[in-house]
């Protein structure tokens, strides 16, 4: 991680800055989509400032250049901003949000200015109160200025083929996905569903790209009337299968038409119906871009609501559900065949191999298996007191050794065609310390109470949260962490609405059969050792002996198939019937996995240890 | 119950509408304070539609009337509405809120009228909004218009005389409060805060009255600035010793003075500031009423926010802790002797006993306590099926025959000088069900739970609301109510924000040391039998082995003095941890009540064998 000279971009960035009348300008992280993950064209951020972390915000006035970012990152930051740079640590008291400190800067009539298709309405629209309550201007710039200054050295737009997902992966075609959405709009009285996030779109039409690291996804924006429904996507990432696939049904247009489209669209529409309060209005999720919701006549004339595709998306059928079940016994597997290996490196071979040689062990491993496209993200391949980053990222040169006396924390997944996975397991080697076996055993206590847990129809995953939690609390103990996250179908490895944690939206959503969540309880010390126990979960219908309400009873259904470490549990702080609950588990993993290493007497005689009942 | 005869009344209205230019008349059931109970005076909801339960919403036009309830008093308003009534059963499926309804009249430029001063401002701005989009007016006519129908007939406003709640029992000086209180006006950059919760009133002037029934309160308003500090109250109220107890502190001015006061302050704060976008505001609570709204000037000149009198309050002091421990020392000892009282009674005696002569018992053995100002809420003394109906009241002559082969369950509490009680026991006196034991089992595990639970410092009872609820939805059973209320210091019984239960705003406090709260989970077979379990407990910092981010781990302190029902428990369910907890609360119960029952033989040997070992 090298420091970046940032003095030439800053000069050129505020010369064009002066040319559009611009005092102050912001520069976030995200695409014009809202990705989690964002392809090299849209590194914008890190363009102008160096600095090369996930998450961060720059902000550029004619004199100064701050870039805020939070814990996870201020070492990286302050190795690679230069000393044009200011570092806003958030999160610490004292230091102004990025958004605070933007604010403060105007003075005087001042005018900030941003890429408007690179920011929500919602949020363009809540700094735009604040700007102007200062006496400032916030303006869309439609060009973006990070853009001009890169100029050629800027990667092009990823041009990946886009490919079928067809549905006996998908589960249902597209065609009955675009009749369930029309009969939410009718519901809405809605004219229509402008869809601008790139997982809704790949998913809605049953097909998968390549644009985005990890998300199996493709530039595009979609738009769903009750008679039409369109694909605005660049001609050239369309196969002949691909189009013939949508022939007939949905019109395909070009990516960057999308705006005067859906501009003339609104307009015609509200010419139709006159200007009534009761007009019907165009929906879009409320993470669409400021500058889409200005292209659809701004927020009068469009209702920001909780994407329907999102929430039928996270409600998977029984083809994806069942998926899901098969591509987690693969990915099981090489999880399993990897931890025999590496232990047998470490303990019997002596080897010496860093984090990143054993993450490239498992993607090695995974790609063998049947319907492999790629992993869902970057592989945590922690050591020792690595393992206590939550986010942590080893790279080649820079990250450690695998100590066998020290925990080894593995948190990785892959993107099969059938499914996505999301796996963490906490090893130890050799001789655990105490507080290393109390803390897992009381992580696995919540890692199982959640999955054990039995709750009405109707119940969030805020409501949850407390579940995985409960042993740690007990003693003290704590994670700074969601404990789950809703998992795509052969799509990102995240995805809303649901979640189970203390965030509002988890609070608004209730848990319905056909989720697929994760549950990872954890515990972190700083600088010591990390712990994390991490199952995905499907939502299924429950037996209770009574039925109080007559509504059903939820539950989990567990697939992930790799055993627990034992080497980490502490028996004595297990009751029976948890002990049952592991042992069921573990003939379990046993049964669905041991077919793989019926020639790997190495992995099998691991497996049949690991998964020995307690 | 009868019917009421309402014709007369409401062609009267209708009369003081036409001359108030009003088509739509909205009659909610609140007072100007939003109370939770109101006095005589303020029962115009009641006294128009004849309907005399606690919730309710009437609105009248000049050819309908609609009276709006919820599902507790479905069969009550149904036999107390006469024909000119049409009943709109809140909750059910296809029939329209009573603001629909009231939208839903609005035609061609229609006038709907309330009485400002007994809708909140926030209510108000919603339904302005709707009735606006269908083309009608929302109007405020400061006269309200039953009290002009009630004429004579209307009770007095209760002109009780106010009390002094001495330090002894506050814990601390009014003069003490007040400073806390500008400190948080100064951080919130306020002009001052308008009161208008009564029980904020009493609480921030060390102050109690009598004019609601249950709750200590009494007519006021309270206006705080950074100089100034003003008691709206009449002054026939104030014996000379609050006077003095107030003198030269706080400004006495008349009830009704105040709405020209906070306009003429509001006003001379604005000219003064001049019209610019970061001007100071008063504050009021989200619950004041539109009327002292528009009398400080509308929206744009008032911050409505969560009390930060309610805040303070929720969190009591040494003091106020103790009260509440000694209280509920005698509160458990009154509750012991009645059970005791009633077994005897059932079973040896053969007594025959209406639900009400139980109640009637229960709270002349409390009137006998040290400090005992009467009961907290109307006591819930409930035979058999009655124990389903959640908030269940006896009424002499319609009430039933305790039945000692049947649940009785009893919810009741009082109103002693140095706390408030509230609790709930539920007993069989014969041979319970196989579900009874079972259902009773599983909510008293909950209630332990709940007890039990350790949290970090930041956890709202949201969160929590999980624990009380698992063992219930383990078997498929659940209740319709939320978990637990905080309760006042010889206050209302039901006091916010904090609570335990899916409720938005229990999700957006922390619970904190000091807060008193309840724990009651129930359940309940409409037409067969209810349980509810309610302990009073207080947050307390617990000592953990750990301190995981070094902030302070909670739990509770239960504080309820009176046993649990032994009969009712099935054993088998109980863990060898949950046995040792009642037994350890039982030798509690005892040590700390049995002193009372020294030349009592009857109680003594029903508390002592209530409270053997499991």
């Amino acid at each position: 991680m090298e420091k970046v000279n940032t003095t030439e971009r800053l000069a050129s960035l505020r010369r064009l800055m002066k040319e559009h009348h611009v005092d102050v300008y912001m520069v976030p992280s995200e695409d014009s989509h809202q990705s989690e993950y964002i392809a090299p064209c849209d590194g914008r951020r890190e363009f102008i400032s160096g600095f090369s972390g996930s998450a961060g915000y720059a902000v550029i006035t004619h004199e100064k250049a701050a870039l805020a970012t939070d814990g996870r990152y201020f070492n990286q930051a302050e190795k690679q901003l230069d000393g044009n740079w200011e570092l806003l640590k958030q999160g610490l008291q004292d230091v102004p949000t990025i958004q605070e400190w933007t604010v403060d800067q105007v003075q005087g009539g001042a005018v900030v200015g941003v890429d408007p298709s690179v920011v929500t309405a919602a949020d363009a629209r809540k700094l735009a109160d604040k700007i102007k309550k200062k006496g400032g201007e916030y303006k869309a710039v439609s060009e973006n200025l990070v853009d001009l200054v890169w100029g050629k050295q800027r990667p092009a737009r990823p041009s990946e083929d886009v490919q079928i997902q067809p549905v006996e992966f998908a589960g249902k075609s597209f065609e009955d996905k675009l009749e369930d959405l029309r009969k939410e709009l009718g519901k809405k009285k809605s004219l229509g569903f402008v869809v601008s996030m790139l997982d809704e779109i790949a998913w809605l039409y049953n097909l998968r790209g390549n644009d985005i690291p990890y998300n199996p996804v493709f530039f595009s924006y979609a738009v769903v009337t009750p008679s039409d429904a369109t694909l605005y996507i660049d001609d050239s990432k369309l196969p002949q299968d691909v189009k013939q696939h949508l022939a007939g049904k949905v019109t395909i247009k070009p990516y960057d038409s999308v705006f005067d489209d859906v501009a003339a669209l609104s307009a015609k529409s509200f010419e139709t119906n006159g200007q009534t309060e009761t007009k019907q209005k165009f929906l879009t999720s409320t993470r669409a871009s400021w500058a889409l919701n200005k292209a659809l006549g701004g927020e009068d004339r469009v209702n920001e609501v909780r994407s329907p595709i999102g929430d039928a998306k996270a409600i998977k059928n029984e083809v994806e559900l069942e998926g899901m079940r098969q591509c987690h016994i693969r990915d099981g597997a090489a999880l399993t065949e990897y931890f025999a290996w590496l232990e047998d490196q470490l303990l019997t071979k002596g080897a010496t191999l860093d984090e990143v040689d054993g993450a490239d062990k498992l993607e090695s491993i995974r790609a063998t298996k049947d319907h492999f496209k790629g992993l869902s993200f970057d592989t945590i391949s922690s050591t020792g007191v690595n393992a206590a980053v939550i986010h942590y990222k080893p790279e080649k040169g820079a990250c450690s050794v695998i100590d066998p006396k020290a925990i080894y924390l593995c948190d990785s997944g892959a993107q099969y065609q059938d499914g996505t996975t999301d796996t963490t397991r906490t090893l130890h080697f050799g001789e655990p310390t105490e507080i290393e076996r109390t803390a897992y055993t009381l992580v696995l206590k919540g890692n199982i109470a959640l999955e054990r847990v039995r709750f009405p129809k109707g119940t969030t995953g805020f409501a949850l949260d407390t579940v995985a939690r409960q042993f740690l609390w007990a003693e003290g103990l704590d994670y700074r962490h969601g404990t789950g996250h809703g998992v795509g179908s052969f799509l990102n490895v995240h995805e809303g609405p649901i979640g189970i944690g203390t965030r509002v939206q988890y609070s608004e959503v209730s848990l319905s059969v056909g989720n697929v969540i994760s549950d990872e309880p954890g515990y972190y010390e700083d600088g010591k050792f990390g712990i994390r126990v991490e199952n995905m979960i499907m939502v299924k219908e429950v037996e209770t002996k009574h039925k109080f309400g007559d509504k059903p009873y939820l539950g989990f259904e567990r697939v992930t198939m790799t055993p627990h470490c034992r080497n980490l549990v502490d028996q004595s702080l297990l009751t029976d019937d948890e002990k049952k609950f592991i042992n069921e588990y573990h003939t379990e993993v046993f049964e669905k996995t041991s077919k793989f290493f019926e020639e790997d007497s190495l992995t099998m005689a691991w497996l049949k240890r690991e998964t020995a009942p307690y």
